[in-house]
Formats: structure tokens, sequence, C-alpha cells
């Protein structure tokens, strides 16, 4: 009807948990973005844009996904029928399209997904409930080949962004070998699906808690520094002994694969010496062997825990093939992944470069993407098994340590700004913006209020326009044109005694024919 | 809990009303959509990405919009709190966002956002509950020269997607000339805003009802071929010759103009003859005048009516100053453009293409783009009236032109298919692959199950593969590979005689060491 009820006046504030991205924000995202679909496609996988609603059926709200037991998704009911909701991965909705085009695509089916994902979760600094995604996955392909071509993918994605090599490495693990050292400490029933839980995010939690934390997690518990009591697995000691050797194995040698990775043969030959820093390389080189020796001593004969180690070798041999030493992806015991529905294959891409916490203290910056093989995904819906794997970056992450790095592209460059002098002369001030903007620069006439002149400069500062242009009654009878240089006008500002600023004028008077010419030029 | 509830199979389906996006559709969109950014920039609008999710308070779903009754948005309760929903557009958010940070923006504040939208309406054929927006707009700058910007911009983003002069115009009309007229016809109460908006509405189906159509539903009402009923504004006749008079306003010669506008001159002359074309040219020259000296007959001495006329002509002079005439841009008095919030001009674009529709039967494209200025949208969150114009492209409608132009890139190129004859040889087939790749070729091995060739190839024939390399033992003991052209292979198929096959054999042998830069050739 076209009575409009009187309303008190809403909030103009973002929902708690969300975020509005601004310019550079945007564009910076869109331009990493752009580079890893490039690479993305180099590899042969095709985009694919899901719907960003689901079924809360097809969603699989109840996977069972032990790591995230109070993460929820936005749902609501359509009238009287199904309830939908906003996904929460992009893998989910992968295993959905697959089931339903399987008959059209093809198999095995690559493909690459990014956009915003949502989380029904409670709000926290940094954060948020809707967030970016960007994935990569094969469906139909059995062979660990297509896990150890998305390891290649990843690393070379990373170094397409900016992340240079020896600034990361791809871990590697497999959950088949977790689950022969599960089964080996007596873990495998059907009743210890609780304690297998806890194991695995125990060893997660390898890197931050140390051994000693993992073994009282292992153990009785763990009271953390504020005080709060996380329930252990209740192993018995033999057991735990058995777990924290696997997941430790060679943990020792791998720092010291990594600060080879890291700092580069110079660095390590210049704090440890010629003769150990060639002993590191050797490491370096053999590590992936050493590393599947220790497993398969720790797994002794358990057949699902022998598959996997045989894998991890077939993996290693494949990414040596193409030229993807340990020095970028690594075959590591202490990956576990937290997603329950793994079953093969487990990686994840570190940034190993340190920067600054928040209290100052130096720290590596951690993962940024991972993933795996799950192959039970798409048998939700068909009853088949499909073998799928593939991998998810945290696109914020990425988009952070690229900031850390230096490597984001500058904010966009300011329009050139057309000051309005004279509001009779707009139409004038119409034809030189669009001389500009044929020439291809970027170019607006300023549209606020024009009285007062110093607002106009102060909006071209805050626009960070590199130019200011002026054309008064007096300058339009000349026939010229007064182009201000904003950024040198700024650092003379701040630099520049009396005389310099005479001689070096961040202002001056150009032909009004020559005015694109002139302009471009001081663009560089 | 551990404990998996167990459940029927979910059904592999996209909820009703929403779709999937594969391939080319993601990346010929993208493709649009950078093009479209590139020419925002281009004239000074910087990237904003607001949260897609945004308090039911926030976004209005109480808009006193009339001409979408029905149309809901998908919205859901926080645990007691407020009530979210999904943004039904990006104007709301955009006021949301101004309102929020208009301090730290600046004044004016030119932003472009392009993303998906949703509507809680009833799915229809080739109607989506989920679709693209890809909007400008200028807020804080009162003077129509921001509206003006805003209908070159948006011919020049028309030009640089791939759409020529003379096959689209930007029609623009003012809001205020229509109230005028609404005054002189005595409808400018406020108990007669439903009457305003059936005359805004019929005056808005002009093209589609012709005069007759529109002169019904100014009336009694109209029963359309379905039978179904529209009821009318029950206005005495006088009152409908004078809005029909205003709505038709040098409707005849608007045609013609846009016939030399689509046609171009010699279309016409050959059409018409030398001497009528020279009249087309002249009326399409003296156009606007012509137009603006109807319209001030038909408002008499209504205030808001003279003033939208003289908005009407700075806009023309404008744009004739940067060179948009009436063949790119001209003034129509039938434009309405259905939103209730628009408050001065309202401008759309329209592509004058003829198109077949499902019957076969020819008929012009239409509007792809509109928009126009809205001073009260960010009113309702500050109280202060702050002046605002933009434009909304119809995404999906834009890439279904260029698609029947023939202007969008072809599918992806699929990549190289690397097979897999020897499963022993796969370290071998990824060194290939990992070759190709560090030359920027698009490329990959076979990963589904190998013992079947045809399948293979039938794989690389699904993906658009151009090339299919073959390596088995004996190949890889001479130290050579098979390289098939799938292209041309194709096409031999298709037309060649035995003898002509065997003269340009599509698959042939070429040294290892020669792969790449033979690929290379073969690519072009």
């Amino acid at each position: 009807m076209a009575k409009v009820k009187k309303q008190p006046r809403p909030k103009a504030e973002t929902p708690k948990g969300f975020r509005d991205y601004f310019g550079a924000e945007v564009t910076q995202r869109k331009a990493m973005l752009d580079k890893i679909s490039e690479v993305y496609q180099l590899y042969g996988f095709d985009a694919l844009e899901s719907s960003a609603v689901e079924t809360v059926e097809a969603l699989g709200k109840f996977l069972p996904d032990v790591d995230r037991p109070n993460e929820g998704v936005f749902a609501w009911q359509e009238d009287e029928a199904d309830w939908l909701a906003l996904r929460y991965d992009l893998t989910a909705p992968l295993a959905r399209v697959y089931a339903q085009y399987r008959n059209d695509l093809p198999t095995p089916y690559r493909r690459y997904a990014m956009g915003p994902v949502w989380r029904n979760e409670k709000p926290g600094p940094g954060r948020f409930r809707q967030f970016y995604q960007c994935d990569a996955d094969t469906v139909g392909a059995p062979s660990v080949a297509a896990d150890a071509e998305i390891c290649a993918m990843l690393a070379d994605t990373l170094e397409a962004v900016g992340i240079e090599r020896g600034d990361y490495i791809v871990r590697v693990n497999n959950r088949k070998v977790l689950n022969g050292v599960m089964e080996v400490a007596g873990l495998s029933g059907d009743d210890k699906v609780d304690e297998r839980g806890i194991v695995l995010r125990a060893i997660d939690k390898l890197d931050r808690l140390g051994p000693d934390g993992v073994r009282s997690l292992l153990g009785e518990g763990r009271k953390d520094e504020s005080g709060d009591f996380t329930k252990g697995a209740d192993l018995n000691s033999s057991t735990i002994d058995h777990i924290l050797r696997f997941a430790t194995a060679s943990q020792d040698i791998l720092q010291q694969v990594m600060k080879v990775a890291t700092g580069g043969l110079q660095h390590v030959e210049n704090t440890f010496g010629l003769e150990n820093a060639r002993k590191f390389t050797d490491a370096q080189i053999a590590w992936n062997s050493i590393a599947l020796q220790q497993l398969r001593s720790l797994i002794g004969e358990s057949e699902v825990g022998l598959e996997g180690v045989a894998e991890l070798e077939t993996m290693a041999e494949l990414l040596a093939a193409q030229g993807y030493g340990p020095d970028r992806i690594v075959i590591d015991p202490s990956v576990v992944r937290g997603l329950g529905y793994y079953t093969g294959p487990v990686y994840e891409a570190e940034l190993t470069f340190e920067i600054k916490d928040e209290k100052g203290r130096p720290r590596q910056f951690g993962s940024v993407a991972g993933g795996g093989r799950y192959d039970d995904l798409v048998k939700r819906f068909t009853g088949q098994e499909v073998p799928a794997t593939g991998v998810s970056i945290g696109v914020d992450r990425l988009l952070a340590a690229l900031h850390a790095k230096g490597r984001l592209g500058k904010d966009t460059v300011g329009p050139v700004i057309v000051t309005v002098m004279d509001r009779a002369r707009m139409a004038e001030y119409q034809s030189i913006v669009g001389e500009l903007r044929a020439a291809g620069i970027r170019a607006e006439v300023y549209l606020g209020n024009p009285k007062n002149f110093g607002n106009q400069l102060k909006y071209a500062d805050k626009r960070n326009a590199p130019i200011a242009i002026i054309e008064g009654s007096d300058e339009a009878e000349r026939g010229v044109l007064q182009v201000k240089d904003l950024v040198l006008g700024a650092k003379i500002a701040e630099t520049a005694t009396h005389e310099e600023w005479k001689d070096q004028p961040a202002q001056r008077e150009v032909a009004r024919g020559d005015l694109v010419s002139e302009v471009k030029k001081m663009l560089g």
C-alpha cells in the first residue's frame, strides 16, 4: 500500500561481524585473485561460481566436523518449504554441483572458485562472519598425482602473487599414515572416535604448545595460561610416547631443512659455517626419504599406514620430476588439518618469514592455505564414492602477508582534479576532463560546492590526486591553465626552503592546447 | 557429539530460483566487469564492496517502492536480536555506508560496486533470485553535472564492453518535469499518491502498449490479452490528453532521431532518400532543443516543472561540451524509471539493435541500465538531505546483448592434454606438463583412470583441448612424442577425403626436446 509506516531513524551500521571494503582494499584483493586464477587456469582448472544460497540439506550442516562444533550457518525457512542457508565454504557446494551435473561435467573435473562465504559465529577482533575463500579442487581423480599437482600449483600460486621462494613451504602429510599410527597405538576402533579427534587436534597444536603441551593433551588434559582446562585423551604413557615420536619425527632436521629453504644456503653458511651448511643441504635433499623411512618405522604392519607412506613417496617422486624439491614442498608428519572429512593426503602452505605480533615479538607468519583429499563428500548425494582433492587459500591472510612484505601495489592513483573556479564555466571544465579521459588519464571535475576553493584542494588531497587543474576567467581569456603538481607540492611543503620553492614551483602555467601532453609528462 | 545422525540422502539441487555459473559464464562476465570498472576508474570512481548482509532496519525493507510491492528480501533473526537480510540492491547499502563513514569519505563520494544481490521473489523462467548488479553513484554532488557525468560514463562503458556507437542510446528525463506535468494535470496532492503511481507506470509502458494502451491505464483500466485486468487511474479525458501529449511528445521525431543514431545517415538515405535524410539529421542535431521547447509548453507555470526543464537543458549543454550529442544521449520525456525514490534526472540505456524473440519475431533488445537522482536515501539515516545520483547496469542483460552481437570472447581455450599411456611413466608426464606451463601454455596430465585411451580423447574433447600429447614406452625409447592437433583433427574428420587425410595428418611425431616450441607454433 501507499502509506509509509513512520519509523524511528535506522542506525547506519554494518551488522556485527560484517565489514565493508573500500578502494584499494577491493582492488588489491582483486589483483591478487586475478593472479591466482591465472595460475589455476594454466593448470587446466575451470572457473565455477556456485549459488551463494544452498538448501541446508545439500549444505550438509550436519557434517561430522569435530573441529568446529559451534560453527553454524545463516539459515532461514522458505514459506513452509525448505530451509535455505548461505554457504559456509566452497567445498560443500562443489560436492553438490558435481553430484548435480556429473553427467555433463568432464571427469576428472578440475575447478576453481573464489568468493565470499558466511559463518554464523561469534564475531571477534579480526574475526568476520563474511570472508573470501579461493579454492581449487580436482573431482574424480583417484590418483595422488592430483594431490601432487595441487601442491605444485599452490607453490606456483604463492610465487605468482609475490611470495618469494624461500618465504613459504608447502607441508604434506597423509591421513592414512596418521590412521596407521592410531592403529598401532590401539586407537582405531569405532569406539575411539573421540580419542582420535583429541589426538589429531593435539598434534595440530605441536607448533604452538611444544611436545610437553601435546603430551598433556594426549594424557590427562591441559590447563592453559588463563586457567582453562582442555580435556585430554587419557592415553597410557607408551601410547603417548609412540604418538609423540611420530608427531615430532625428525622435527629437528625439518627445522634445519626449513632454515635452508627460508634463508638460503648463504644464510646457513654464515650462521653455521660451510661444513654444517653442506650437511643441512644434504639433509634437505635427502629429507623426504629420511622422513619416509622414519614414518615406516613408526607404523609397523598397519596396512593403511603403509599405503599412506607409499602415497607420500609417490607424491614426492612426481613433484621431484617437476623440480619441486623439499625447499618448496616437504613431507611433514606433524601436518594434521582439522577437518574430519580428509581421507588421504593433507597439505598446507606456511609462510616462513617473521612478522611482529601485537606485542612486537617476532613470530612466523604461519599458514595461509590448506587442503587435502576427501573421498566421501560427493557420496553423501550419490551413494557412490567420488575421489576428490583440493586446496583453499585464506584470502585475507594471504593479502595480509603481501601487505607485510610490501608486495601490494600502491593505492590506486587518485584522479586529476579539474577545479571549479567559475561555476558558469562548467561546460568547459567538462570538456577538459573529457580530453584527459580520452587520453586514458583518470580525471574528474570537482562536483561539490565550489564556493570555497580551499575545500576543493582538501578534496584533491583526500582523493590522493596527483594534479589539480585551475582555470579561472583570466586564464580562459589568455588561453592557458594553471597546473598544480600536488605530489611535488606536498614534498616542497615538507622539506624545501623558500628559495628552493621559488626555483621549483609546484604550480605552473600551461597553454590550453598542451594540457594533455603536459599532464601525461607530469604523471610519468 | 561424535555420533552422526543417520539421514536420508540429500538432493543435489540448486535451490529454486538460484543457479550456478560454469567456466566461460564466469570468465566472460568477469572480463566484462573488468572493462566496466576500468571506465569507472577513469572517471574517478572508487571501488566499494559492502557487506552482503545488512540489518533489515538499515536496508529499508519498508521503502515506499510502489513498483515492487511483492518483492521481499531473504531475512532471518539473530538470536533474540536484530533481523538480518541479504542486500536486494547496491544502492541501499551505499546509503548506509555513506551515512556510517561520511566523516572519513571524500565529498562528493564517487563509488562503484559490483556483486550479487538477492531478491525473495517467485522464481520464473530466466528470473533468478540471485543476480549481479554493477553500479556507479556520486553522493554529495547537488549539481546535475554529476548526472550528466554518469550519462556520459554510461555511454563510454557500453562502447568499452563492445556495444558500438549507434547500437545504443542513453535516454534522459527528469522527475521534476513529470511532477510539473502532474501538477498541471491536478495530480500533485498528497491524496493523489496512488494515481501518480499509476500514471508513472503507465507512461513507462508506452513502448510496449502504445498510446491506446496507456490511455486505458490512465482511464478506466486495461484488460490484457490473457484477460487480466489492471486498475486504471480514472482520470478525466482532458487530463489524460495532457499526459499523453507529454509522454508522446515528439515520439515521431524521436523515432527518426533514433533511426539515424541506429542505422547511420547512409541507412536513412537509402531508406528515405537524400532530402529526407537531411531533414532527419537536422532534426537529430536540433532534437534536444525541440524536446525542451515542447516540454516547456506542456508544464505551463509549474515551478517544479520549469526547474526540471532547466536541469535537462543544463545536462544537454554539459554533455554537448564533451561531444555527447543526441546520437548517444537524448532527452526523452517517456523515460520514467519505476523506483519511487527518484527526485530529479532519470536515465536509462537502451540497446537499439534487433534480436529475435522466442517466437522468432524481431524486437529491439531494450534497456540494459538505468538510474537517476535520489536525494532522500541517506536522509533516512542522518536526517540531513544528501544529494546522490547513480546508475545500475543489468549485468546479465548486458552479457546477453554481447552474446547476441557475437562480442564475447570465445570460450577459454582448453588445456593441452598430456595423455597417460603408461601409468609407470606418470613422473615423466608431470615433467612434460611442467615444461609446458613454465612456457605459459595451459596444460594438464589426464588424471582419470587411464585404462581406456578412447576415454582420454573423449575427455580432451569435452575440455575443448587444442592438442593431445602421447608418449608410450616406444616413443620414450626413441626420444620422441606424438602430438595430436585436435582442432585440425576435428576439421579433417568432418570434411576431408581419405587421401587428404594422409597428406595432412593431424598427428605427428616431434622430438622430445622440441615439444614446447612445436606446441607454441601449433597454438599460434
